[in-house]
């Protein structure tokens, strides 16, 4: 928390701040700011890493200190528009999205950092609403947010709100994913039904006219993660099928591993709105962003077991088997249609939606 | 890094990209922003668990398996204008302020994270000239950039680019500087001449139709704060000073330790240039934003091994002892005038200048 300071970090409380929006000063390194700190993120994120207030949080490195156990770090940016959506919001987003890039890799999130790029002129109880957001899904994850910034930016200089979080988490000795490990016979699963976080932010911007009952899939899947590698230990590796949707990461993963992918369209779950939503748009649903949806290479001895753990899970309970893990063709996923045909599902150009996360 | 997947990472050179603009293409999870990355980032970043990519960069814990070291996490927003000014750019500064906020803690940087906003339309030739700044920063603070993230937003959505950078770093055993720790009779000093950095930027904005040969301060403290800790082990604290300058981090530490500090105004280190620019627009160079500039709280008996080591060192040699705390006026920093005076020096509302850094 770069010159973010406070005397009093306990006297603010989580009610509409005085102020009613962002200004210039709230960014400045002065009163303004280290008073939007105090009442609006210390009491949201209160933890004692954060109270301390120095210039970065110190913790205890917990199971890093046993040997064998590796540090995991990773990134994320959120530019999401519009900030708030059924299912979710930029804040939700923006923990769930760096709790599961730890997750997918098999790390326990031990502590998430929180930056933020305000406008100028932006809402001060929107503010503390995403915020409350970010509170909640840290609890859910089990994590803290232990350390942030504030920049604030002239009116027109970004649009409302970015966040970017940052997360450390641990991978206990033995647990090595990776996408290379793919082998031809492993079954290809995913934890649920793919698109709905994309076709939730379409139908919210409103450019269909559509009303639908979709929300986004947005959630932590650590614990989903956890449930996976003890009921299947020799799972390969698993990803968040964010951008670019299961086709991207299936992508990846058969280029990585130098195998083939082979997919059964019929096999693979998409809520009848989501096939809808993209029907009218001329969309894939494979390459639909998702933010609470893994998919996960695991062996084919351990596929059932794998399968059932994750469907004892809340959030894997419409869990499938979509596909295995074949030689050939190398580096490549293909789909076999409804209809008998196979088709080769391609990394797209870019995403279909811009500023889908 | 999520989602970014580069089936040849090594194929990728720093050359000017054959696209000339960032497009929304660039930040949707799709081949182009496997190419962007490919060619742009992994080249300048090249490291091992870089290359790696999956969701999460995982290290080796190094010092961290030491029984009492702690892990340092910290995060910085970057949203300075101009993009490139002199002594730096957004992306030397990204990776200094971050490195320097582990710094200041005691911290051995290990790793850092780099997220990045782009505005489409933005020129890919300053893109690749802004990570090349930020890999030469990693180099010489001796850390690498092991995992990030790309978003681009449409025109108009943001001013060009933000870059958020993490950190995390290793506290050994027996380092615990903390602003409590000020206690009355500590010496305050600082390692060089204050302000440069914001006088800088705001000479560079064109505003005032100066013209001077300042510099940006940016630059990594890593060096002379474990320069500082060998030769003063006593040191009770360090603040990397930025928006708010040297007042606001005198300000932040006279509250914690409950605590008056006195500064000695002739022996507070202002380059000619910046005091001029500060005369002209009635601005203070303690209330000035810094980049490399520390202000350390140690122990009399320590202050004179302290300022040596300072001065020793390339970014110390004009270190200088500027006051002293004291028992009072608690909470409160004073300046001594060269008239004889002494007046409060208080903590701006904002910094004077937005978006510094």
């Amino acid at each position: 928390m770069s010159t973010v300071i406070a005397t009093d970090p306990g006297a603010g409380h989580l009610a509409p701040p005085a102020h009613r929006t962002i200004t210039m000063a709230h960014g400045g390194g002065g009163r303004a700011m280290r008073d939007l700190v105090a009442d609006l993120f210390l009491p949201a994120f209160d933890n004692p890493a954060l109270a301390v207030l120095e210039d970065q949080a110190q913790l205890d490195p917990g199971g890093l200190a046993v040997p064998g156990a590796r540090l995991a770090f990773t990134t994320d940016g959120f530019v999401v528009r519009p900030l708030v959506f059924p299912g979710g919001d930029i804040g939700k987003l923006a923990v769930c999205g760096t709790v599961n890039d730890l997750a997918v890799g098999g790390a326990t999130p031990l502590a998430l950092s929180c930056a933020v790029v305000i406008e100028e002129g932006f809402d001060l109880v929107l503010l503390a609403g995403i915020v409350a957001s970010m509170r909640a899904a840290a609890a859910e994850a089990g994590v803290s947010i232990v350390t942030g910034d504030t920049k604030v930016v002239e009116r027109g200089a970004a649009d409302g709100l970015f966040i970017t979080t940052a997360g450390v988490g641990v991978v206990a000795p033995g647990v090595a994913l990776s996408a290379a490990a793919a082998r031809p016979g492993d079954a290809v699963l995913v934890n649920g039904p793919l698109g709905d976080h994309g076709a939730t932010i379409l139908v919210a911007r409103g450019d269909l006219a559509l009303e639908t009952e979709l929300q986004s899939d947005c959630r932590p899947l650590n614990g989903l993660m956890q449930a996976l590698l003890r009921a299947a230990p020799g799972t390969r590796c698993a990803r968040d099928a964010t951008r670019g949707g299961v086709a991207a990461v299936l992508n990846e993963i058969a280029g990585s591993a130098s195998v083939g992918i082979r997919l059964v369209e019929e096999t693979v779950p998409v809520r009848p709105a989501v096939r809808g939503v993209c029907e009218i748009l001329g969309l894939d649903p494979l390459h639909l962003a998702n933010e609470g949806t893994a998919v996960a290479i695991v062996p084919a001895d351990e596929a059932g077991a794998a399968l059932a753990a994750w469907r004892a899970h809340p959030y894997g309970a419409g869990a499938r088997i979509i596909g295995s893990v074949a030689e050939a063709p190398r580096g490549r996923v293909t789909l076999r249609t409804s209809l008998g045909g196979e088709r080769l599902l391609d990394l797209p150009l870019g995403d279909p939606l811009p500023r889908i996360c």
